[in-house]
This record gives structure tokens, C-alpha cells and sequence, in this order.
């Protein structure tokens, strides 16, 4: 079942063209951009037999149900085809693109499945409008009605706002729920958006998870006092306890292996030339895939701010990793083997629809290359033998699931 | 010769009405309260028989000449009348009213004088045009012309502009120098605006001289990059690079003495919650009256970036420390001691028009307390009986000036 490279390629890049404006790819959910690119999406669905229908919050839904495979858990490819404001061309559409590639690959070489196979594009997977991954949680019944009509932004619609313009029902929200068992396993191809594939020189990352993601706000204080008439030790400085923090937070992490912790955002208080600093705010995250460092991170933090009595750390997210399912890695895995690409077993630092699918049924995920790391933004780019690498193991992966006894 | 209490709080009182808002006193040089102040105190200048007379650069001058002193160098003593914006009711204000009292103590004890005493009330000292001390460094003949012409900020006049709004003529500039020669000494009674004397509980510093003032930014790089997808240890974080700068610049200032240094501000680029720093900004202030001790701590900050080549300082302001002259610090010191008042050697860690004048001449200062160190706010006070003694001080410091054979 090879795929059809060429035709992977062509797809790719006419995606790229709707919302492309010179400053990369803006293609909110519910955009004209977007709509456009599920017309677009629809008449190759419907070109390959399978049933096409947007659900009750604008997820597009293929469904390809061959003789013999009705009424049976589908196998899901999918991702999802909006963008970030400025985006790049493969975040999203290459999973959607890897989705519609296995049903044309099996479909024309007479490959008769036991399942049938869905691609889903997920809608609003990055927030524009509000929380991320809306699609797929509306979809496994995590969003409330309530969600859908807070404001992201005074210059933004609500969701609500945003569905009723293009005639959807905000209070059909339940209609888009559908029971886990309907599927088999959900499979995503994603872009890494960071650098480890590349600077490993590997073609396909298997993904173990989708790290838990805890960020705080931190306040240390000082002494806030003249700087030119306060003698070095009579002062509190606290940008000198802050820094102390920051070193231990760097160091703990970096001895404890599996996280990574990151001080990206420092205020200082007064913020004054002559005047020694009396307070510091900063952002502090933290990301592993192990519940447990994390919480043994946070703690050590916090006793060396309360051992030194000058400081607190409020915590604003605290989002548990999310681990996939070991059986599907395996079988993730054995394909790449077989299919003789290097590869290796990755967590992922970005959250995914997959990461909503895993909560509720079998869910795993295949990462390839990102040019430099670089993700949401106009320089986003995967080499194409990388793409084509990725899309034929996703569709190996689904022949070899569809082929399995055991799930 | 006893000082006249009631008078002097008076003065200071009225002095205070000039520029008055509900957020304190701002009077600028040149503004409607200043000259109104100015006009105040030639009225006293005057009533005492004192030759009064506004230099051309603004620089208010009272000078008492009783007979037999004609012709012979003038003990000076000063300060200024400009204020901050919302700034207090003592800064610059006491040293006038000190000289000012000076006149009138001698004058109502029929204390005949051997030399000519003149009250100066320095215009621009405070720099809300331009550079600060201006009116004593034009008398001094340390300013150019051009430097009338230059903009401090788009909504400020220039010099030259104030200047003629108040009928001066900036090319003029240069009748305002004097020769040293014309001074035997200049002396000014000014607020600590820190708590050293406070938390010592004495009355009076003999001021050492004014400390150095070095001022840098700096810069701390890294190599920026995703939170979530970049191992600890392969991070080159520019915030933990510039916390372990930031604890050698306090540990290596503490460690020397006679020095203090400073990071006031701090800026983190990209300053993103998920993204590992690559650049930090800050500034650094350090002062001593010792130069070769900010030479040294200087030194050591600069090895301190080249050993770990991950940053650099750029010099801004290198302003060298000026000692007071000694003579004078010594008799002033007898001043206290026979006064019986609790007193101390110190440094002054702001800047001063007698910084200035002993680059040319023999100066010296005295400071009173500042309550909670403050100043150049509304907050800014100094307890009356501290006022008192202070001009008591400076009044004693005259006479026993007046009458030294070594100067």
C-alpha cells in the first residue's frame, strides 16, 4: 500500500494557499479560509466513497465504510486544518492530509479493511476563538454549554458568536458527542515543532505521551531602598534572591532528568536604576511526562522559597501529562522498524487532539521533523521525504491496527 | 550666635507655598514659583543690607559686605531653590535658608566679619532641563555653549529656550564664570536623603565628599528556544547566566567595602512564558568616593563576562567621586564636637552643588536626617530640631571659618 507522494505534495501545498497572506498562513476555525479548505477536503472525501458530514461544532468527519465493515469501531486519522495567525503549512494539515491519503492508498489498491477508516479535520484545535482542542473535546463530551460563551478577547467573537455565523447551533454542542467505542484506535501525524528528530537525524517519532504542562507565577521579595546610600549588608536585594531561585530551579531540573523547567518572564519592581529591587515577578513552567517530577519539582521549589522565607509560587495551569496507549506505540513502533525508517520512542512538548482522544479510547501519535525546530510561524517547514515518510508509516499503522487481534 | 528657630521654620514654611500641588512641590528653575521664591528671598537679602543680584544663567546671589571685608574672598554658602517634580520641602531649600540665616544671625549679633559671606541659591540644580548642578558648573565655567542647545525631552524647552523665556541671553552663558580666587570657601547644609544618620540616631554628617557614580547596561546572552522541547542540559539560558552575574556583582561589592552596586532593571527578550531567554538587559549602578574600588569591581564583572564569554558592559555614566576638602571637613567636625551634637564622617551618595565648587575651590557640606531616608517626594522631611541644629552648625562654621588664619 504505497502512498501517492506526488498527490500528498500537490495536496499540501493547495492547502497552504487558503489563508495565506505575506506574513504566513492565518486560518482560524470558521474562517472563510477554513471553510474553503473543508469544501476542499469534502470533494476528495466524496471523490473516495466516504460519507462527509461537519458534526454540530464544525469538526469535518470522512467516513470511509467499505462492504463488510459496516457497524464496526472505526479506525480515526485525523488533525486538524486551522492555523495559528501566521502559521506555517504543515502544523495540522499533514495529519488531515495523512488521514485522506490511507483511505485513497487502500482504496485503490483493492484493500478490502475490517474497520472502517474516519478522517477527521478537528475544528478550533488551536484556540483561536477560546481553549484549545475544542473539536475533539466537544467531541469526547468534555466541553460545558457554558464554554462557548466566554470571551478570549474584547476584539474576539465567542464561540457561540462564531458558530451561530456560520449556522451553527450553539445549544447542539451535545450532538457533536460521540461514544469512544464507536472507535478503534485514533491515530495522529503530526509535525514535532521542536528539534530533537532533527538533531538526532531521524526520520519518525514515536510519541509516549503529551507532557503535563504546570506553570506558576512566582513572587520573590527584598528590601526595596536607595541604592546609593544602603550598604551591601544591610540590603535585601530581591533580584539577588531571585536569582538565587533561578539557579536552583535550573539546577534541581536539570539533575532530575524527564522535565524541564523554564523561567521565560521577569518583572522587577521598582524596575528603577538607583533603586534595589523590592519585589521580582516571574513565569515559571514546568513540563514532563512524569506526574510525579513534576510535583517533586514544585516542591523543591517551594521549600527554598519558604527555607528562605522570601518568596510564594501561585500555579495557573496545572495539566496533567497525558500518556498514549502502549499498545498502539508498539505497533507504531514495529512499523517504523519494518518500514526501515530511524526512529524513536519521544514524548511531545505541544498539546494534541490526540491527547483529548487518549482520555476517552486507544490514541497514539507519529511526530516527523520540523526544519530548525520551528512551529507557528511562517518558517515552519518538514522536508517532503520526511512528510512522505511520515504519511506512509501512518497508513503501514493503519493496515497493521486494522489487521489486529488483539485490540 | 544663635540662630533665630522661629525664623528659619517660617521661611522654610513660605518657601514651601512656591510650586505647591496636592502631590507635593514642583518648582523648576525658571518657572513662575521659582522666581517667585527667588523674589522672596532678594526682599530678605535686601532687608539685611546684602548686594543682590541674578546672574546670567539664572544663579540668585545675596552678598554681605560689611566694611573692612571689601574686596576680600567670600565665604559662600548655599544650595538651590528648584525642585523635582512632586518633590519635598527641605532639598536645596535648607541650604538657602541656612545662608540666608547665616547673614542675619551675624548681622543682628553685630558680629563684624572679616570676610564677605554670600548666599547663593544655584539655578538648574536639580536638571529639570537639562544636566543637573548647571547653575554652579556655568559659575565654575565648566559649561559650553552647545550644551544650552540640547534637548532633554520633546515636550521640554532647551536651556536657551528657558533662558530667554525669562529674559537671559544663553550666548551670555560665559558672564556668569568667577574666578575661584573670589571664594575662601563654599559650604551647604543640605537633607541626607538616606538613613544613615536616622538609624544611627545622630544629628549631623560631615560629608566626605560625594561618591563616584558608574552606571552600565549590560547585556546577558543565551540561545533562546522552546520551553517544552529543549533538554536541561542542553540549554544555554540567558537568565541563569545573568542570576549567577547578578550574585558576583553582590557578592564581590559586599566582599570590598566602601563600595555599593546595583541591578535596578532588568529586561528579558524574548520575555515569553514557554521560551527559553536569550538576551538579558539590565542596568548596573555602582558608587564609592573610592575610584580605584569601581575600577576594581568593574574589573571583576567584566572578567567575570569574558570568562564565561556570555555578555558585556557598556559604560553610560562615569562620573569620578569628589572628596571635599579636608581642612574644611576637619573644622566642621570641631563645629560639632564643641556644639556638643552626635555627628559622624560620611559619604554623600547624591549629587550637589558643592561637588561641583570643590573642583575649584575648598568645599565642604553638612547633612541632617532624612525621616525614612526620603526624598524627592512629598514625603520628604527632616525633623525641625535637625533643621535647627543644622543651621546652628552652619552658622558656628562661618564664624569659625571667618576667623581661620590657615585658609
Amino acid at each position: 500500500m504505497k502512498i501517492n507522494a506526488a498527490r500528498v505534495k500537490a495536496d499540501l501545498e493547495k492547502l497552504a494557499e487558503f489563508g495565506r497572506t505575506d506574513r504566513g498562513i492565518t486560518r482560524p476555525t470558521f474562517s472563510e479560509a477554513d471553510l474553503a479548505c473543508q469544501e476542499m477536503l469534502k470533494a476528495i472525501m466524496v471523490e473516495y466513497g466516504m460519507k462527509v458530514y461537519t458534526d454540530a461544532v464544525g469538526n469535518l468527519i470522512g467516513r470511509w465504510e467499505p462492504p463488510g465493515t459496516e457497524g464496526k469501531p472505526a479506525i480515526a486519522v485525523g488533525s486538524h486544518t486551522d492555523t495559528v495567525p501566521n502559521g506555517g503549512p504543515f502544523d495540522g494539515a499533514l495529519g488531515v492530509i495523512a488521514g485522506v491519503e490511507c483511505v485513497r492508498a487502500l482504496s485503490e489498491a483493492g484493500h478490502k479493511p475490517n474497520h472502517p477508516i474516519e478522517v477527521i479535520a478537528f475544528a478550533e484545535e488551536e484556540g483561536y476563538h477560546l481553549a484549545a482542542t475544542f473539536g475533539s473535546r466537544a467531541m469526547m463530551g468534555e466541553v460545558k454549554r457554558e464554554e462557548l460563551d466566554k470571551r478570549k478577547a474584547s476584539n474576539l467573537p465567542t464561540l457561540a458568536e462564531a458558530f451561530r455565523k456560520v449556522g451553527l447551533d450553539p445549544d447542539r454542542l451535545h450532538e457533536a458527542k460521540r461514544d469512544p467505542g464507536e472507535f478503534l484506535a485514533y491515530y495522529e501525524l503530526h509535525i514535532e515543532q521542536g528539534s530533537t528528530l532533527e538533531d538526532a537525524g531521524e526520520t519518525i517519532g514515536v510519541v509516549e505521551g503529551i507532557v503535563g504542562v504546570w506553570r506558576f507565577n512566582g513572587h520573590v521579595t527584598g528590601f526595596p531602598s536607595h541604592a546609593g546610600t544602603t550598604p551591601m549588608d544591610k540590603r535585601n536585594d530581591a533580584l539577588v534572591n531571585a536569582s538565587r531561585l533561578f539557579i536552583h530551579i535550573h539546577e534541581t531540573a536539570k539533575s532530575m532528568e524527564g522535565i524541564v523547567a523554564t523561567v521565560g518572564q521577569v518583572g522587577v519592581d521598582p524596575g528603577v536604576v538607583n533603586v534595589i529591587p523590592g519585589q521580582i515577578d516571574f513565569s515559571l513552567e514546568m513540563r514532563s511526562l512524569d506526574e510525579s517530577r513534576l510535583a517533586d519539582l514544585r516542591k523543591s521549589i517551594e521549600d527554598f522559597l519558604s527555607d528562605n522565607d522570601f518568596g510564594t509560587l501561585n500555579p495557573l495551569v496545572l495539566k496533567p501529562p497525558s500518556v498514549l496507549d502502549e499498545r498502539l506505540r508498539n505497533l507504531l513502533a514495529e512499523t517504523c522498524q519494518e518500514g526501515g525508517y530511524s526512529w524513536r520512542h519521544m514524548p511531545s512538548a505541544a498539546g494534541h487532539d490526540a491527547q483529548v482522544m487518549a482520555r476517552h479510547l486507544p490514541s497514539a501519535m507519529l511526530f516527523v521533523p520540523s526544519v530548525d525546530g520551528l512551529s507557528h510561524c511562517p518558517q515552519e517547514w518538514t522536508e517532503w521525504e520526511d512528510v512522505y515518510a511520515g504519511v506512509q508509516c501512518m497508513v503501514d499503522a493503519v493496515v497493521r491496527t486494522d489487521r489486529a487481534d488483539w485490540l
